[in-house]
C-alpha cells in the first residue's frame, strides 16, 4: 500500500508508534479491519502478520526531530501513541522514561500543530494510588509510586489540560496486566509457560496477589474501539475480574499438564507489592461500549497454543 | 573571557540558561562575585551589566537539539535552569509549556549523562495547591491548577525521582512573586510605576490578596546560595512576609508621590484568585542561610528609582 496524496487529508488516517510492540502489532490488524488507513512507526519492520496494509515509517522517536518528521510524513488525522520502553523489569525505573516523556510531548504537540484531532495515548494503572484495590477513573486518587508511573501521569496531565487550546481530544487508556502471544519472556505467564514446557519447575512467589488480566488481543481491540469513539479522557483497559496470581498460574499448569511443577513460595514477592489490583471497566463497557474476545481461560489457552508453537 | 580547555573539568563550572532572562541577568555578576566559571545560554546575547566575565552562549533551548549541544559544548559540572516561558499574562495557559517540559528533561539527562553533578531548577508556588494560604515544601499538598504550574511540576517529579539513578543532586527553588529592575511591563509592579510617573491612574483590583513579594536581586542570590549549598528538593524563594497588594501599590504611590492615582477596586480581580498565597521560609533560611539585602520598602524604593531613569 502506498500513501495517498496528501492534498485532500482522509478523514480517518492514523498513525500508531510502537506498531511492532507487544499492543501495537495487534492493533494494525485490527485498525485495518475498521477501515483505518494505518501508518506505523517502530525501530525495526513490521512482523510480516501486522505489516499487510499498513504503511511502515522507520522512525526511533527518541532521536532529537524524529517525532517532527514523522508527524510532517504522514500527516495523520488520528494518533495512536503506544509506544515507550517496556523493558521488563527495567521500565519501572529507567531513566529513559524522561527522554520517553520528551519525546511523546514531542509527537503531540507536532500531531496537534500538524491539524491532527484526536489522540489515544497509552497509560497505566501505575498511575494510580496503589493503596487502593479497586482502581476507578472517576474516584481514585492518582499518586504514581514508580518512576514509570510518574512519566506516564506527567504525559497525561499536560496532554489533558493543554488539549482544549491545541483543538485536540485526548482519551487515555489506562493499561492493567496483559499477557497473550508474542508477549516477551521475563514476564509471569511466557515465563511460566516456557517453564512447565520445557519441564523445569516454575519458582512463583506466593501467588495471592490479585490482579486484572486482559488477553493483548483485547488490550488492541479496546484500543481501537477507544479510537474509533469520541470519548475523551482516562480509561481503564482491563478485564474487570482480578484474579489471584495462583489462579492464573494454576490455569496454565493444566493447560500445559504440569501442576506438579509450579512452587508457589518459591520466591519473595517484590518489595511493596500490593495485595489487590482490581479495575472498574464501567467507562470501557459501557461508555465505549467495549466486550472482551477472550477469557482468562480461552485467553490463557490461546497463548499457551501459541507458545507450543515455538519450544 | 574564554572558556578554559575541557581536559581538566574544574569544580565549580555552571551553565545557567535563561541567563538574559529577568532572574539570569541579576544571577550572573553574583555567581561570578562567588567565584564560579559561569557559562550562560539563551536566545539573544547579555546584556552589558550581566556579561562581565560570563560565557555567552546563543542557544535556542526549544530547538530539537539544542540542550545536548549546549551542554557537550560547556560541560558543565553545575547546572542552574532558568529559561521557561515567561511572557506575562501568557505564561499560564501557553501551549509551550509542554515545549519547555521536554526541553528540559533533555537538558536534565544531557547535564547528567556529561557528568554534571548538581541542578538547581527553577520551580513556582503554583505548583502548591492554592487553596491552603500558607505554602509549605513539607506540608502543604501540590495540586496545581495551572498549565504552567502542572508543566513545573511534572518535570520536577520526574528530575527528582530520576536523581539518584543519574547521579545527580536536584534542588528546587520554587519562585513566589518577584519585581525589581528589568521587570517587563505587564506586570504588577512595572505598571503602576510607570502609570503613575506618567501620571496617568493606576488601575487595580480590590488589593486585599496577600502575596509574597522578594526583589529579583534577592531571588537571585537565593538560587545563587542554593547551587553553592548541598541541599535537595524544594525550597521556597520568598521573603516571609505576605503582604496585601494594596499595601504594595500604597508603598510605590508613596515613593513616587502620586498615591491620588491610585484606583483600588477599578478592575476585576481575575477569576479564582486566591486570597493568601504566604511561603513559609523556614527552610531558605535556616537549612540554607539566606537572608536577604532588600526588604520591601528599600527593594520598592530601588525599583521606582531604576524606573525613574527611564520615564
Amino acid at each position: 500500500m502506498t500513501a495517498p496524496s496528501s492534498t485532500a487529508l482522509p478523514s480517518r488516517r492514523v498513525l500508531v508508534t510502537g506498531g511492532g510492540g507487544f499492543i501495537g502489532r495487534h492493533a494494525l490488524p485490527e485498525l485495518v479491519a475498521h477501515g483505518w488507513e494505518v501508518h506505523a512507526a517502530g525501530r525495526s519492520s513490521l512482523p510480516a502478520d501486522a505489516a499487510a496494509g499498513v504503511v511502515f515509517h522507520p522512525c526511533d522517536l527518541l532521536a532529537e526531530g524524529a517525532a517532527a518528521q514523522l508527524v510532517a510524513a504522514v500527516r495523520p488525522t488520528h494518533l495512536l501513541h503506544l509506544a515507550w520502553n517496556a523493558v521488563p523489569g527495567k521500565f519501572w525505573t529507567a531513566p529513559d522514561n524522561l527522554d520517553w516523556v520528551a519525546a511523546s510531548l514531542r509527537l503531540y504537540r507536532a500531531f496537534a500543530a500538524c491539524g491532527g484531532t484526536r489522540a489515544v495515548l497509552a497509560g497505566t494503572c501505575a498511575e494510580y494510588d496503589w493503596s487502593h484495590g479497586e482502581l476507578s477513573e472517576a474516584t481514585t486518587p492518582l499518586a504514581p509510586h514508580s518512576l514509570y508511573g510518574k512519566a506516564k501521569n506527567a504525559f497525561r496531565t499536560l496532554a489533558e489540560d493543554s488539549a482544549g487550546t491545541l483543538g485536540v481530544e485526548v482519551a487515555w487508556g489506562r493499561i492493567f496486566f496483559l499477557y497473550g502471544s508474542h508477549e516477551q519472556p521475563g514476564r509471569l505467564v511466557p515465563d511460566v509457560i516456557t517453564s512447565l514446557l520445557a519441564g523445569t519447575p516454575a519458582l512463583c512467589s506466593h501467588g495471592r496477589q490479585e490482579r486484572d488480566f486482559l488477553h493483548v488481543i483485547d488490550v488492541a481491540r479496546a484500543f481501537v474501539a477507544l479510537l474509533d469513539s469520541d470519548h475523551t479522557g482516562p480509561v481503564n483497559i482491563a478485564s474487570g475480574m482480578a484474579l489471584p496470581l495462583s489462579a492464573v498460574i494454576g490455569i496454565i499448569a493444566d493447560l500445559v499438564g504440569r501442576p506438579d511443577l509450579v512452587r508457589l513460595g518459591a520466591r519473595p514477592a517484590p518489595a511493596g507489592d500490593p495485595p489487590r489490583l482490581a479495575a472498574d471497566i464501567g467507562v470501557l463497557r459501557d461508555r465505549i461500549g467495549f466486550r472482551p474476545q477472550f477469557d482468562v481461560a480461552s485467553g490463557l489457552a490461546q497463548t499457551v497454543a501459541w507458545w507450543r508453537q515455538r519450544c
